[in-house]
């Protein structure tokens, strides 16, 4: 197979990777609430790539941008080696408005001083190793753009319809930022010029931080649905009529609430979320018995099975409460996105890696959506979290510390390290990712 | 006392009530939802107060509007008994929005009745009759504006304050009827002046209509309390944060809004009502956490100290709940309000009266204020309520059927003539509303 890595591995330098994310911090940074502007295609979002492809030139790196607004920086093997397929090493650099420092940034960073850190050991890789800053991963535009047009899951219809929040169109965007729209129809990457993608990004939740653990091993992005219930009873005053003869609909969104830890319970897994994040009422007021409740829900596991019998199991309890509270039922199920694995050789590989470093670590999903996802179908894929502080995430109080981040990067190092110096690929990339 | 009513009792007539009510509902009638629209001191509420007093005056009562816009009726007693205290018979003429064409209008046009049955009998009543049609019942500008006026339950400062919820000034919006707001203040009637009040009025709930129940024989109205309750946790990604490492502020208020049932059972009675009508989240997205829920309380009974002990077990659960799932509460008491009783000898009256005509009757609560809540502290008062189909108010849909309306009417009449024609007050007044 190849080396296993150990204390004399190279070691990457902790002060160059916060010299770069407190210098991208920068762009977009808000004095007033500290938190970070830098939303994807603005003008500080295209000036920070324009700092990341000023310091790929410093260390000799191939970059260039693509039609979607990545940005990729490549450090050649040599030789015969230079046609290889990359070993790519992303994250974004946008952010959402008052986001935190690291959310991104972090594993470009990485992804450089893991560059730097080859090149002051003067190894030379056998396969190429890319890092690319993706854009618009957090969804200004309502998806990943970056990612989705490397891979290929762009129209040309989405792409001219996709507008943000304010109604600003994607294209007019991306038009202000120098970019013709239609061009990111041409970023696709074939699956056989990628050999693996790695990521590192922070947590975004509380469970290593919770757990006083350094490295989560990220075994898949959990699948999500989302549903819009409608639950309709009947408004009534709220003295004149008596407790036993209301239908209240928002004490069937009560009852159904109050079901959830035992749905979760009976058919989920330690890794199934079920959240109830927006809720409305008619008419709403103080004196109104609720005529009508119209509620989200939102279920997580890392199997799309188990993600079934906690929908059903939801339909169920719905459609049993309404009939007790004499309710009309209806729902529309908003979205259905299936899990995403990353590769079980690379999940290997990162534990084998994380264990010779001594570190802390524990196999979890991501309950959150990266540019990782995307990639899970083309190539292998792996990635690692660091804690964030209380859990923080999309906030100026994001926090992640410096000696977690050094452990993360150091382990990306060596993983890189690993995979870029096997001779032969490790594993086929068809059985691979098979599951 | 007084001589028992019975079969030889002059009968009002349906068909002119029919009439009178059917003129009424022409004034702000919308073809298009089939709606009320005649707000207090609008131009159809002032018309529909215009045709009151024409119809008056076409009986030969003495009319009058007085400061508050309230009409005002007298039929007099002759001779010494002009001086006597009135017998009021009372309701309202403005409505809601889209309002029905019985809610107020049946106790001014029943009152009307009244006297015309009097009048063909050839009645000359021992006391004056007086009908009034109160001014803003309805809240439009936040309070009962007739009825305080006619009790002293009005300041300058309030009435210079007060607003539609469009930000029209109750000034205003009065004097473009023609008033000068600050005459409202000289519609106070003294309580020597006030014999008894009574109102006729459509139940506004479900109950006499699902019991198969033709009289409501109300004791009094509820007392109400009114809280916002603020539930803070913390906002997490919905795909990050495990369930057990929550602190799901909506879920906080699930927990207490099952436990409404419980409190009622234990502390209540089953003229208790608690209602949340109002749920408002933060930030209220489908993919967080909720970490703010902000919702109303509102309970009622008819027993103050039943009121207490609902409040306190509401703030108990509340604190409880809080502590289990790690959030801050606290709760602003917007109101409280005392529950206002009916007179015991007029019930009582009311209770026989309904009996002699052999109609079924439910001695009740009225759990929606009335103009009748005012005058309580000031004189003996009694509140008849007749059967909303389906319970149905505040819409277009409101429905009473005609033969329940004759027997209200017929039963306000014999009300009406027990009291007129005794030569003597039945229960001195000091003692009566003791209570």
């Amino acid at each position: 197979m190849t080396t296993p890595p150990g204390s004399n591995q190279p070691r990457i330098d902790i002060k160059r990777i916060e010299a770069d994310i407190n210098a991208i911090a920068r762009f977009g940074f808000n004095e007033e609430d500290r938190g970070v502007y830098r939303q994807g295609f603005s003008p500080e979002d295209m000036a920070a790539r324009q700092w990341l492809r000023d310091r790929m030139g410093e260390l000799g790196l191939d970059h260039r941008m693509d039609g979607a607004g990545n940005v990729i920086g490549r450090y050649g093997a040599e030789g015969a080696g230079a046609d290889k397929p990359a070993i790519v090493i992303a994250s974004h650099l946008d952010s959402v408005p008052a986001g935190g420092i690291f959310d991104g940034v972090l594993g470009v960073v990485a992804g450089l001083e893991v560059i730097r850190t080859m090149q002051d050991a003067g190894i030379t890789p056998n396969y190429p190793i890319e890092v690319i800053a993706t854009s618009e991963e957090e969804g200004r535009f309502g998806g990943m753009l970056g990612a989705q047009a490397l891979t290929g899951n762009l129209t040309r219809e989405w792409l001219e319809g996709a507008a943000d929040e304010h109604g600003l169109a994607l294209k007019d965007a991306m038009a202000d930022a120098g970019l013709d729209y239609l061009e990111a129809l041409h970023a696709y990457r074939r699956p056989e010029t990628l050999h693996a993608f790695l990521e590192l990004h922070v947590e975004q939740g509380p469970v290593l931080d919770t757990e006083k653990t350094t490295i989560g091993v990220v075994e898949g992005i959990s699948g999500v649905f989302k549903w819009m219930v409608r639950l309709k009873g009947k408004a009534d005053h709220a003295g004149t009529a008596p407790m036993h003869l209301r239908s209240d609909a928002l004490m069937g969104m009560v009852d159904f609430a109050h079901e959830i830890p035992r749905i979760i319970d009976e058919e989920g897994t330690d890794k199934s979320r079920i959240t109830i994040g927006h809720v409305a009422l008619k008419p709403g007021f103080p004196h109104t018995v609720p005529g009508e409740a119209e509620f989200t829900i939102v279920g997580r596991d890392l199997d799309e099975e188990v993600m079934t019998r906690l929908a059903d199991s939801c339909r169920k309890v719905l459609e049993s409460i309404s009939r007790r509270h004499g309710l009309k039922f209806d729902y529309e199920q908003m979205s259905w996105l299936a899990p995403a694995y990353c590769d079980e050789g690379i999940v290997a590989l990162v534990e084998r890696n994380a264990k010779a470093l001594d570190y802390s670590y524990k196999i979890m999903p991501s309950g959150a959506g990266h540019d990782v996802q995307f990639f899970t179908a083309l190539t292998r894929t792996g990635l690692i979290f660091v804690p964030s502080v209380g859990g923080v995430s999309h906030a100026p109080d994001e926090w992640t510390h410096w000696s977690d981040i050094e452990r993360g990067a150091q382990l990306l190092c060596n993983c890189v390290l690993e995979l870029a110096c096997a001779s032969e690929q490790v594993t086929p990339l068809e059985q691979s990712i098979a599951r």
